[in-house]
């Protein structure tokens, strides 16, 4: 290219999700073995009729829907949020601590543009969610790699020797992705104290939150009053109803940062959808029952992969929950050579471990990812079949 | 604030809009003299009937504009855009040469962050656009300003005194936010001749381009077979369509900056919305006339403008075309004072042009920004009575 480029940018590794889609482009599966993709978590069917009749009649008689909104959100989207969130949470949140997103990967953007600039530096257990590597790339903000071990939980103490005078922030997803744990609340504490005495910013995506197993809430960060000190929640409706074409996520922090984060949002994205928010709203109005019950079908399937791994030789299951198993493969062969292969040979598109671990690690070439809430039991059972059949 | 915060954000100013309205929160306006609003571009009625029919239909019956998308947009959206942008500039434009975002906004930044990291440099003329400013202050870019003077139509040659090692890009919007100005085709040309000569990208945001008075293409370069060595082009969907609320605008570029623009937009988007987006195509497709009405009126709005100022004394007309008309205030206050004084005494809320222009600018505290395209004829007449009443 003739023209300037970000040096920050060159050094960024293309979307891992596209490159996956380019190993099956032109491929065709013969129509008795279809592709199974398990390599993106996106829900694959419609949402309930009720919510898209909502949507469609906001578009025709809602002059709003089709108007610039407020850069932090709908209020009555804000007020929802907070409102459940201090039942379910336990904790005080109001609705001026809560932000709506363009999805969760902007709420991420967004919060840690106004934590770290060029030079400073962001702690990730590895395995890390690529587009939050990919953000701090493109930001000249330095990863700083936490190994979470065979357990994928990370450890404060393990997190502290690593602390430097640039580190901003650490962040966590829990239920984790790619690794499908359910990080415990005493991790969580443990992470906050840390936060707190080290003057850093804490943050927890919880994306997949409604999938957790655990009865209960997953931790208790939100009941400290001052809670919006140091912790900084992500949220994604997009998941939960299967709104993944809208883009609608949140955050919810401090009211001080909220305005710092307003005016990256204000030059980003303007607003949110405002359909996609009208949509998360009738939701979370009337969709806790259905959302219960896709989180019991989830819980089967992920029994299924459970029990799916046990039996199968060699194959060892290191996380699974929410949308992910994480797995660690028997052949010798690098991860990335073997998803290629898996999709050829057995027409399985997985994602591999070195999209999720820093460049040359050798856990990443071991490790492959599979996003399997989309496939039902039918499917996972024929996917094992496949497994078990596929010889290197 | 406790947390780290990224000196950039500490140094960047709060979005200008949203200042604004902390203005007129809380006031009454009497129902004999509402509040005349020409702060900010943006439609205030509802798309056509039959586009939001597309979309009601869409929501309910197409299980596609639920899911996720490709980050780059619909393929029938750029291909819709590059067969029509192809007829109307006279070049060669290709579906994978342009690029759909969450915005016009949006499109700056992506097109942005892949040009210019920490410490680089890039030309703005002034007054300028505040979100880009915004966007290079966060992204500790620095803004180089370059003065317009009384016509508002920047200089090519000026522009070239202003470059350094550090250049990356020259930005430019036409028809002009905030003068109003239209830029004339050898302007353009002139300044993409400086751009390649010294191996720097020009961008043209043409946001306003459905309302340049002028028939014919606005400008020559699209017409060069290796456009895309250079020129970048920005559009929104949010003006012609009355989409505001749904985020869609669009980036025209050489696909291998796109290639680049496509890690930005996975990582902060994932995907423009669907509805959006098929909407947009909607209105491509079928409001071609209706675009031309709508046209019209404004251009009406906007000779009421010129007669207008022409006829109150002591204000002068600087600009005036597409959104917008940006003057010159007789008073002896900053344009800031004023902008208040005038929602106070006059029940009118612009935009002071100490928001369109470097900190401490003389001329900003002169100007000011009238966004009329939403103002009728019966209000503009109004507020001209309301203007020539008032006494500072």
């Amino acid at each position: 290219m003739s023209l300037p480029l970000n040096p920050a940018f060159a050094a960024t590794e293309p979307p891992p999700v596209m490159e996956a889609r380019r190993w099956i482009a032109g491929k065709s599966f013969a129509p008795d073995r279809p592709l199974i993709n398990v390599s993106q978590a996106a829900p694959v069917d419609s949402p309930p009729l009720p919510l898209r009749q909502a949507i469609a009649e906001a578009a025709l008689n809602d002059p709003a829907a089709h108007l610039y909104g407020p850069v932090l959100g709908l209020p009555a989207l804000r007020e929802e949020i907070a409102a459940q969130w201090s039942a379910a949470y336990g904790g005080t949140i109001r609705a001026d601590q809560v932000a709506i997103t363009q999805g969760c990967n902007q709420a991420f953007t967004a919060v840690m543009a106004t934590l770290a600039g060029p030079g400073d530096e962001v702690i990730l257990p590895t395995p890390w969610y690529f587009n939050h590597k990919m953000w701090l790339d493109m930001a000249s903000v330095t990863t700083v790699p936490l190994d979470t071990g065979a357990t994928l939980i990370p450890e404060a103490a393990a997190a502290e020797a690593l602390i430097t005078p640039r580190t901003r922030a650490i962040v966590l997803v829990s239920p984790n992705n790619p690794g499908g744990v359910e990080y415990p609340a005493e991790t969580l504490a443990a992470f906050r104290d840390l936060a707190r005495a080290r003057g850093l910013a804490l943050i927890v995506d919880e994306t997949y939150r409604d999938f957790d197993s655990r009865s209960g809430r997953p931790h208790d960060l939100f009941t400290a009053p001052d809670w919006d000190e140091d912790f900084i929640q992500l949220y994604s409706f997009s998941k939960a109803y299967r709104l993944t074409g809208h883009r609608v996520g949140a955050v919810v922090a401090g009211t001080a940062r909220l305005a710092e984060v307003e005016k990256f949002l204000d030059t980003v994205a303007i607003c949110p959808s405002q359909l996609g928010q009208i949509g998360a709203l009738w939701g979370m109005r009337n969709l806790s029952q259905w959302v219960a019950g896709e989180r019991d079908e989830i819980l089967a399937r992920r029994k299924a992969m459970v029990e799916g791994f046990h039996a199968l030789s060699g194959w060892k299951l290191l996380g699974c929950g929410a949308y992910f198993a994480y797995v660690e493969h028997p052949f010798d062969m690098a991860s990335d050579a073997l998803c290629k292969r898996l999709v050829d040979d057995c027409a399985l598109l997985m994602l591999p471990g070195t999209m999720f671990q820093p460049e040359g690690s050798a856990a990443g070439r071991r490790q492959i990812r599979i996003a399997f809430a989309n496939v039902d039991a039918a499917g996972i059972a024929e996917m094992f079949r496949r497994l078990a059949a596929f010889r290197a």
